[in-house]
């Protein structure tokens, strides 16, 4: 069993391998020994994995409601009320297993807790191994948008076991590795090359294969934030996809696609601004639709500019003279556009296509 | 009009001076020149100053409900939503204006609101402008327990003038002064000396006096968070009194005492500590003592050793030899004694005196 230790800044570590679950005491941090675990309930095998691991140093063991619209601060509430109950102490680490709402719901709580305790991540999801925990965003969604409440709190520790992902919907599986092919296209080119070869054997979920894939996009992830901890330059990098992204996520309140979906329609409309602005290739550009198109098919985006315009204009990025945006000048190196004018998203939203 | 200025660390600054709020805009910091006033609605007044000087660049003002049984994670979302849905952008401040518990809610907020966005402190209680915010601890009560749940998030500015104080009732403008006081024994003899002989002053509402015992409390309290930003062992000095403090506190529901006043027992119960162990002359102690004799008289404090024992067992810094104390060597030096048995507390809680 290889074992690959990727660090991310000072505090946060990442350990990627398979059957790593298996051995999770080794790796999960606790500077009492004692851990709360706060697990997805449909994360059974890896929460069963971490709970063997850790056995009689568990002192709180409870599930997570993790869809998108229980991710408040109410649900942090009840966690809170778990752990504190539970009798939780300041040396204490918390375990958090699922996908992204998960780390985001139980790392923030982990942030507040006691003014913050440790707490460690255990990814299920293909998109939350990619992308997730890893930089510390932790937080919560509020009426007035997304994430608009919350912490920086790194995970002391990631433990990435790609046979956590084994049992997920065939929907959720592909639109999580959206998150890992983006990282490669903004920082990695041989990744991507090796990430398109071996794309069908990731949708035959091949472990070692998608393993590679995922130990990539986090290396370029860790890369990026451990240069740029809070919300600098660089970081803005891996929003790659997200600005008409999340404008198209929104339109679908939330419902109608997957974030790593939206992602990638949020992808293909940048690739168009890219052969405009940063001289992308249309070669490359047609390069990376396919690879996408190879991911879905994908619901259908909402184009139309009447609905998404105002999703744009509340965008965090937004000023007056426009939208930041990530653009492509290859595949594998990416840069920041500071000012793209609203109409130039809504003409690529137009003429995107994901087939 | 002398203002002085006093950095806390290297992110706060506090500003402490007689009419400093008829000229507030000068000191609040905003990144983007727009504020959020929360504030307590009994500081009217220092409230009304403050809109006056931000005049045209609040865009939310809303009042706090400055309860200790309101010092909740709700209490904090209603915050929330206020701020999100007037529209607070990232480089937007907040400005908290009352006690303590409406700096600890407001601060709080602001700690976790798009991850975090700078806040500024007006202390309107002497407890407040003695103690709260310097340090930047921020959070709210759990049924658990007092302060459980919260974050560091130290404010930008810190704001005293001596007139917030005039119109506080005489039972709060007594306790409060218990905590700058304390700050003296701990930190700085000739403060204690001066704070002693101005006493009369102080309880007359000489502003002036007033001001000089704040300035040299606040002066004492950020030379110690400066030197030790987390819960180091510099930082545990400013828990001198608290040990017994708390429990006494808790014992009365939080009704029956103010904080400070359930601190002026403390202290009372580790002076005789502080004679056994740490070798306080008797004539010194007994100073101490009188001193918060003329802040008093307090309500009685519950001394059943049966009623205060489960909650000195409860205390963060207990372990199994006993219960982390603060004691004074003299007035003006303390230090922490790491394990005082509990039977020890509870003997000196038995013969404690501020009469």
């Amino acid at each position: 069993m290889t074992i690959e230790r990727i660090p991310v800044g000072s505090d946060s570590t990442v350990w990627i391998g398979r059957g790593l679950l298996g051995d999770a005491a080794k790796y999960l941090h606790s500077p009492s020994g004692r851990f709360v675990l706060f697990s997805a309930a449909n994360a059974g095998a890896a929460a069963d994995a971490v709970r063997h691991a850790l056995a009689g140093r568990l002192f709180v063991d409870e599930t997570v409601d993790d869809r998108e619209e229980s991710k408040t601060l109410a649900t942090v509430g009840r966690l809170a009320d778990a752990a504190l109950m539970g009798g939780l102490r300041r040396d204490d680490a918390v375990v958090a297993v699922g996908g992204g709402v998960t780390s985001d719901v139980v790392g923030f709580a982990a942030a507040i807790l006691l003014r913050g305790v440790a707490w460690n991540a255990v990814p299920t999801t293909t998109g939350a191994m990619a992308d997730a925990a890893i930089g510390g965003k932790t937080g919560v969604d509020h009426a007035a948008g997304k994430n608009l409440i919350g912490a920086f709190h790194p995970p002391r520790a990631i433990l990435i076991d790609p046979a956590a992902a084994a049992l997920l919907p065939e929907r959720d599986y592909r639109a999580g590795l959206v998150e890992a092919l983006k990282a490669a296209w903004i920082g990695d080119a041989i990744l991507a090359q090796a990430a398109e070869s071996g794309l069908d054997a990731i949708l035959a979920r091949d472990e070692g294969t998608l393993l590679a894939c995922l130990a990539g996009a986090v290396r370029v992830k860790a890369g990026i934030v451990s240069s740029d901890l809070r919300e600098g330059d660089r970081r803005r990098l891996l929003n790659f996809g997200h600005t008409l992204g999340h404008a198209i996520e929104a339109a679908g309140g939330f419902r109608d696609l997957k974030h790593g979906e939206a992602v990638a329609w949020g992808i293909a409309a940048a690739l168009e601004i890219s052969k405009r602005r940063s001289g992308l290739p249309a070669a490359e550009a047609e390069r990376v639709r396919r690879v996408l198109a190879r991911l879905g098919p994908f619901p259908p985006a909402n184009r139309d500019p009447a609905v998404l315009s105002p999703f744009l204009a509340r965008d965090k990025k937004a000023t007056a003279r426009g939208i930041a945006g990530v653009v492509l000048e290859a595949v594998g190196r990416a840069r920041v556009e500071e000012a793209v004018p609203e109409r130039e998203w809504l003409e690529a939203a137009a003429i995107m296509s994901l087939s």
